[in-house]
């Protein structure tokens, strides 16, 4: 028996029907075999970012999508605002710096949520190009206003540049309505699929605004120029656009206001449940956070050990200074209340095992009403 | 009944054990899940690339990997030579020219054999950081002396840089012996893998060159780095490595001297035949032409069309000005000598149909002839 439960907020679980896409035979990719699988997935990710602009694919991780938000918008010297909050926040920072932004670090501490009048202040006090922000910050669990955040930086004349990369297909993202130019994103989070796709929604503002940096594979022109002729401009993982097309197909069935609910009623059973066992919440306690549970547990390493070894559970643990002091549930894409009850079980079962101050018995009850008894506004 | 076959020169078709791999559930990528395979995927990629250097493997399409190489190796200004008798050398001279290399163009009409002494010639009249050569050009089918042009390069005291794209695991690429500082490669030529995985094979020569352009994703350091500790900077398609690592077990299991005597064989195979038939080849008729064989045909668009609608097959047609003038067939990774019989019998149909001057009845033949009893040296 080997029976295995993937709870990180990324890789997340695949659904078979997605994995049966994988196992197809390979077709061309310039061939009446692929194109209306391209062309219906290019559609889907629209509708999923909710945009009228084009979805751009790299064959990439998010990391790589995002970088071709940087070395198209990017030139060196030039002012840019990055709000900072977590580990990918500080990558933005690293990654935008190396290509010689000029940036202006807006840092919380890990865990704080972003304050869009924050976001004010510092550009009343310098111009931006773009205001670059992370929606989900998978390191602490929060999801920040990126609505209210878009609203100053369109204010004040600036792009807005959304890591989506765990939140797009969990929580609302309205790329259109809220006047985001960039939404980047991954294939292998709330898009159920496996990790190797990158893209990035990207408005005609955006495309007019790209610098001088010198750029090849990341190009947005050569990109969006091959996709609207069905094409792309250099060979796609065609299984993996395969697998995303069954994957998006399934989050349209569903309905996104449908899914969206669904992400937050798990969000509020991971939260009661660890409440219910007297641990205390990482992650904010509030609706928004819907994609990962970060809970404090000075056990955590051994908790996670622990789970893996007995169970075949896979939990995340910290990054950065909070290793060893938070493990992390995703809840992200193929979830349902009952892949919650089974984390909160088997936590419960090792913590006491490892003589935590817990309370037994109540975590997965008090999961299954959050979830059963909670409507979404 | 739906059955396909696929003769493009990448993506190639993948056996459906490797397939198996690539519908298997996700695993994390920081996991004992997955640890092991990676670890044996990336020495399996040291031997097949034949090198005791780190193979660096990217998120990307082989031309990302390729992106790698010029990010790291090209500052603006210097001086570098880019060998360039096709589509890919073409590319190669666009992309170096992007990063605002000083490139010093050898470019021969497709479908000509690069020359070392060419080489040589030039390198005499110009350093040059780097040669940049592609091994098998895709487009023409013309197989490059590699071994001899990177003795010429090691003399001059120059960095070789290999497009080893659609050859790596076909053809010999000696990367220690030879003197090769850079093999860049992908997963959906030879490695018989869907496309989504780029690789480079890079030396500490290669390393320690690494210039000024700025550069995160595609940073060579960050990922040695990281994987010397059997992690990667940032998520990895784990069922493409998955499924790659089934594949070069394949490779390795059938042993690469077998491997690459059954491309020469398949090479003399499809020649063999499109002669019997009449057809003029565009590939150069002799043994390191084992990639892809190219003919002529003023009829190509035609029976393109024809073979994908009458039998399900797909065959790649001209790059460029030769398009419409030659068709290619494909012969690389998870072939054996009765696909280049059911492509020749094929071909045969249609150009019959189309009225074309060819002979029938017996390229089958011949092919299999070419096959069985050649021997190689």
């Amino acid at each position: 028996m080997d029976k295995r439960y993937l709870f990180t907020p990324g890789p997340t679980p695949v659904p078979p029907q997605v994995l049966a896409a994988m196992g197809e035979p390979v077709v061309h990719h310039r061939s009446p075999d692929f194109r209306p699988i391209y062309e219906r997935c290019l559609a889907r990710l629209r509708e999923v970012c909710r945009t009228e602009s084009d979805v751009l694919l790299f064959t990439a991780s998010g990391t790589g999508a995002f970088e071709s938000a940087v070395v198209n918008l990017v030139s060196p010297g030039e002012p840019h605002l990055v709000v900072s909050a977590g580990s990918f926040g500080e990558r933005w920072i690293a990654m935008t710096s190396a290509y010689g932004a000029d940036v202006d670090e807006l840092r919380y501490a890990w865990g704080e949520t972003p304050d869009p009048e924050d976001v004010r202040a510092r550009l009343a006090a310098r111009e931006a190009k773009a205001v670059w922000i992370v929606q989900s910050e998978t390191s602490t669990g929060v999801v920040a206003d990126v609505q209210a955040i878009a609203a100053v930086a369109n204010e004040a004349g600036a792009l807005v540049v959304v890591d989506a990369v765990s939140s797009l297909g969990a929580v609302p993202c309205e790329t259109d309505a809220w006047g985001l130019d960039v939404v980047v994103s991954g294939s292998q989070k709330a898009l159920m699929t496996p990790p190797g796709l990158g893209l990035a929604a990207v408005s005609d503002a955006a495309v007019a605004a790209t610098g001088s940096t010198p750029r090849f594979y990341f190009d947005w022109q050569r990109t969006r120029d091959a996709q609207r002729k069905l094409d792309a401009p250099f060979t796609p993982p065609v299984s993996l656009v395969t697998a995303l097309d069954v994957a998006l197909g399934m989050l349209l069935d569903e309905g996104l206001e449908a899914v969206f609910e669904r992400h937050v009623r798990l969000g509020r059973a991971a939260r009661a449940g660890a409440k219910a066992m007297g641990l205390e919440l990482f992650s904010p306690d509030e609706d928004r956070s819907a994609v990962v549970t970060a809970v404090l547990s000075p056990d955590a390493a051994e908790l996670i050990s622990g789970v893996r070894n007995r169970f075949g559970i896979t939990l995340a643990g910290g990054q950065g200074d909070l290793k060893g002091k938070i493990f992390r549930i995703g809840h992200i894409g193929w979830f349902d209340v009952f892949d919650i009850t089974t984390a909160l079980a088997a936590i419960e079962i090792v913590l006491a095992e490892l003589d935590a101050d817990i309370e037994r018995g109540v975590a997965v009850t008090a999961a299954l009403d959050a979830y059963e008894h909670s409507s979404v506004a």
